[in-house]
């Protein structure tokens, strides 16, 4: 039996136009140590980056913008209050947000907190790596934390969050995996300099909070981030061997990845 | 009847040269997007950062720099109660200090944080993009919000806080405006890619602190940082057509824009 | 007479490939202002950063991380808390830590910090230029500050506050000064240019901290780090002569510099 991959390249690559064409406003609530370069990801791939998480601003941002990332890198208590009215105030307008719950599992405060965000308004999209879903999961009531870089080995707990909270999960690696509970869509483009520049992982939260502010489907907003980021990580390693040139390179290759770059290369199954 | 251009570009030139042989300290309370950026900007220029807003910390140095910023791009409780105290302690000591009310306006909160700040000190500069400049003064009690990107829509907006405060009036745009409410001079340098890239409007206002600390003149600083941040802009473009590279080549350009560039490029009005 | 140099070249290129090969969590509390630099410092040498200053999140860290670094750069009420926390956490777990006491002297709320911080539990290594370590020295009772440039000058300091907390001193400057106490270690490498960059002498704070992860001779990790970081400075300004794309080619070059580019370059004394 022939599976059909459930999201057509040519979806991937309109979605890329319209974020451009559409510039929509990503109100982003994350951590400190990127907070440049995801802003700078969202300008380069066409996006407008919105970032303060102060609670009176947040509430209006997150009521207002086209959709709302909230990421937990570096969380305080003043920012978790802009996390609670960000989320709280995007389920009121509507907007869809998204999720990066960095390093739930072994941090028990925050892990509690994206407990909390998750009760609070189910997100569209959840992204992490194989350990975070895994133990999102489990310090809900699911399988527990393992420790794993391997997406393949979080298919059941990404499935299971997918299906509690009717969300996208995608999650990262070598091999991308993104399903919504129904349908599973792996991406394998990439390339191994994305793990030795901080901020990447986080900027791939940012740009599906782009996608989202641009198409209905959850499951397309996050495979068209993953495969912009990647694709512009594969572009930026032929020119820069090194991480500190390649983050550079890596910013004007989500500027020059387009359409037809897309079509050509993006390696979905 | 020929009006005369009311600041001389030598004088910008000179300013620029006394910038790097000066190498003032410049006491930055500013957005955690663009710190990094904007303390980079201002040591290529050749100023001193200080970047830090905690009240005891932030009172002492605003007491004993060349000149004080005060960004409110991502302001938070704990870091207004810093800008209060810097401000008090710019105004005690008699240093200069530059106000950029990022998102006034949408944002009450800030909006009223920055009333605030003017009602404790009047800023020698006052630098925001044409929607911040009219917020502010319809804050106040002026024309009220319109949303435009043409500093030349903003001029009676300008004119009139600049009359209140008796400050100088940055408008940033395609064309610069920058008015005392006497004399206005309009700069036609820069480049799109300046809009591509986060903090480069952050940076202006920090560079307009550095010339605040070397001149008497809060117009001529205004238009040094400017003609000065532009010109980079300019040089950095025709090297770097990508955002990512465009935002380390304007530093590099900081750095490279001297004098003779000066007088040799810039164009006012 | 002639005084051998207390440390080994070929102990500080195995300590390199052991940075490498060990990828140690460094747990840094840090300045909003380098964060990212810092991150992406130490992921170009190999280590893996870990940086958030909550207090539940940070005790967890330090407890769990190869080494500590607390970074007074921006230290705000709150992330003080978390900085009290990891000393603690780090102590109670024989984790080594460094303190990078930035501007104490002038500031006398983050002097007193230091002080508070030091009481908890002497750290490995004490990372400063020569007017942070001969103020710290002073406000804990010894010379008072004094401003200058020159380790040289503070070698008394340096050492008087060795002895008092059986710690190393690293003080950076031209050719760099690095003592317990009882053994002295200059290293002359290093270029000018990493002065204009914001962030240089923090991420050595950084290495060190990754360094005493992998070796247990304080003072040769603070050595390795400042060969490491010296090295990858020199080869960076020799393809990358102004400040912006300096910063780009310095995280290269702390991913190219091995041990053969110790042994060879490396210039001890």
């Amino acid at each position: 039996m022939v599976v059909p991959i459930p999201v057509n390249v040519d979806d991937v690559a309109t979605a890329r136009e319209r974020l451009r064409a559409e510039s929509p406003l990503v109100h982003c609530l994350t951590n400190v140590v990127v907070a440049n370069f995801t802003a700078n990801a969202l300008l380069a791939a066409g996006a407008s980056p919105a970032m303060t998480d102060t609670v009176e601003d947040a509430e209006v941002l997150a009521g207002g913008a086209g959709a709302v990332l909230v990421n937990l890198g570096t969380v305080t208590y003043a920012s978790a209050d802009g996390m609670r009215a960000s989320v709280a105030a995007a389920a009121r307008n509507g907007r869809p947000w998204v999720l990066d719950p960095v390093a739930v599992g072994p941090l028990p405060w925050r892990t509690s907190l994206a407990g909390e965000l998750l009760t609070l308004a189910a997100p569209s999209v959840i992204r992490g790596n194989a350990s975070e879903v895994l133990a999102l999961d489990g310090g809900l009531g699911g399988r527990g934390v393992e420790s794993t870089a391997d997406p393949d080995e979080a298919v059941e707990g990404a499935n299971a969050l997918a299906a509690k909270y009717s969300s996208t999960v995608a999650v990262s690696g070598t091999v991308d995996l993104i399903t919504d509970g129904h349908r599973t869509v792996r991406v394998a483009n990439g390339h191994a300099l994305m793990t030795r520049v901080t901020g990447v992982g986080c900027a791939l939260g940012a740009l599906t909070a782009g996608f989202l502010a641009v198409v209905d489907d959850a499951l397309l907003a996050a495979v068209a981030a993953t495969v912009l980021l990647n694709l512009a990580g594969e572009a930026a390693a032929v020119r820069a061997p090194r991480p500190g040139s390649f983050a550079t390179a890596l910013i004007d290759e989500l500027d020059a990845t387009d359409a037809d770059r897309i079509r050509t290369h993006a390696r979905l199954g």
